[in-house]
């Protein structure tokens, strides 16, 4: 599958616009998908194996979204199959009194993944030039008066350039995933939430109030996007429509990103070799 | 007092050579700089008060230097008499194996103040181009292999300045202390450790060891410096063969910067006023 038309590396000429919110690439018919990411899934599972066996590199991986976009059936659905032992899921909702008395990357660093893991991002630093700037959070914020300049939204796609620059020099590969739904079909999702009462847990009145900023978040997204999509650093924008082909896209993507890390599972040398040897012995002669 | 003179806040010329270990600055008795320095924690202790008041500002004060160039004994003499609840002191000794399954500031950044405290640091994130570049720890580092280039120690300085730029914006100050210790007092400080007993335990033989790394220590320190010190996030060199000069002079600094930060207990509005005087009628009609 190709997956370079999802991809923004260089984000000074991205135009969301321009990303579809409905696609099924090359697939005819969703079972086929299916089958794809179940594969890929393996993928994912065995060379996180690898990886924690390794332990020298770690993985990223951030989802941000409108809501009832799909994020959390795209974690579902990809990562299930994965070992537990090497994935750590962390949700990032309104940010507590302990978080707002510190740096807005604290909580993250609370949470970055050890070497060899996986780290799960549903929503993440990238809320506080998203939700933050939408509703100017920031004016009630703790940042000290003089620090809330009227460059502060550069300033902080700055700072998010150089930790994500920093994080991949020191070994944590970031996969940023916008899952792109329209606006027609966040209305569609939002209904049958409302229709269907078992999904009624998953519908707060506040969320219509905020599709009512949506071409706000649109705008939001799409600066957030231009200014920290890099080649090292890359955006993958996926067209949510379909939730299938959505999950699929993405299974593919991280499939292929921690593929190329190229993890192998530790030699063994003679000496160890030997150790082992000695151990059966002994085992052996019990 | 001229602290200019101690402050470097453009890197590139800066020679450590040209700084002196040994200087009295303008005291002519070490029992006047003593009241200054008490002087000078009064301030720092009221105007912490404020700043834990108005819960915006933080501060860090970062100490590095040679063994037995008096670290301890300049927190303890300096920050005695500050509120502990505002105040935080964290060694950062050789990493643990949880710590060196994270970036390296991942333990640093476990550890930063909360808004309206001081965060003291007694060694840092500094370590890491200075001890692990002395003995080449990065070879044996968790770091993928590939990541481990020429240019490192290059990227991590501008790792550090990123970092430090990023707290600054955020409202978290940085006071960076190296005490400037001679090769000749760190010996009549280790003979003392030896010699008095109750300051064995201070002493450690692999101190001796490291003291035979000096030049390469101060070559790391000195291009470290270089690299980090910036008009936001000056670094300050401390002559610290007189332990009593090196205190005060660390407490005009404190002193100086938190005073500077314009820290005022927070305006209390008529709303709050008149809920004040109901509670005090409250009160006196038990």
């Amino acid at each position: 599958m190709d997956i370079s038309k999802y991809r923004v590396s260089n984000g000074s000429d991205f135009v969301l616009a321009d990303y579809a919110t409905r696609d099924r690439g090359p697939y005819k018919k969703k079972t086929h998908a299916l089958k794809d990411q179940k594969a890929n899934t393996a993928i994912i599972a065995s060379e996180q194996d690898k990886m924690y066996a390794q332990d020298h590199w770690g993985v990223i991986i951030l989802t941000q979204a409108m809501d009832a976009a799909g994020k959390d059936g795209l974690i579902k659905h990809v990562l299930t199959g994965v070992n537990p032992l090497g994935t750590q899921v962390f949700s990032f909702k309104q940010p507590s009194a302990e978080e707002l008395d510190h740096d807005y990357l604290w909580r993250i660093n609370q949470r970055l993944p050890e070497r060899g893991r996986i780290g799960i991002f549903n929503r993440s630093y990238y809320e506080d030039v998203l939700v933050v700037k939408v509703h100017n959070l920031i004016a009630s914020s703790k940042l000290p008066d003089q620090l809330i300049t009227d460059d502060i939204w550069d300033q902080r796609y700055r700072q998010i350039r150089d930790y994500e620059r920093y994080l991949a020099e020191n070994g944590f590969i970031i996969i940023k995933f916008f899952l792109n739904v329209s606006k027609e079909e966040q209305k569609e999702r939002f209904l049958s939430r409302i229709d269907n009462q078992s999904k009624n847990w998953k519908f707060s009145t506040a969320d219509v109030r905020e599709r009512g900023h949506w071409d706000e978040y649109m705008d939001a997204y799409e600066k957030a996007i231009q200014n920290t999509a890099t080649e090292d650093n890359p955006w993958y924008i996926l067209p949510a429509d379909r939730k299938w082909y959505a999950r699929t896209l993405a299974s593919e993507i991280i499939a292929k990103r921690i593929s190329a890390l190229g993890n192998k599972y530790p030699d063994v040398g003679e000496e160890k070799l030997a150790e082992l040897e000695i151990a059966r012995q002994q085992l052996e002669d019990e």
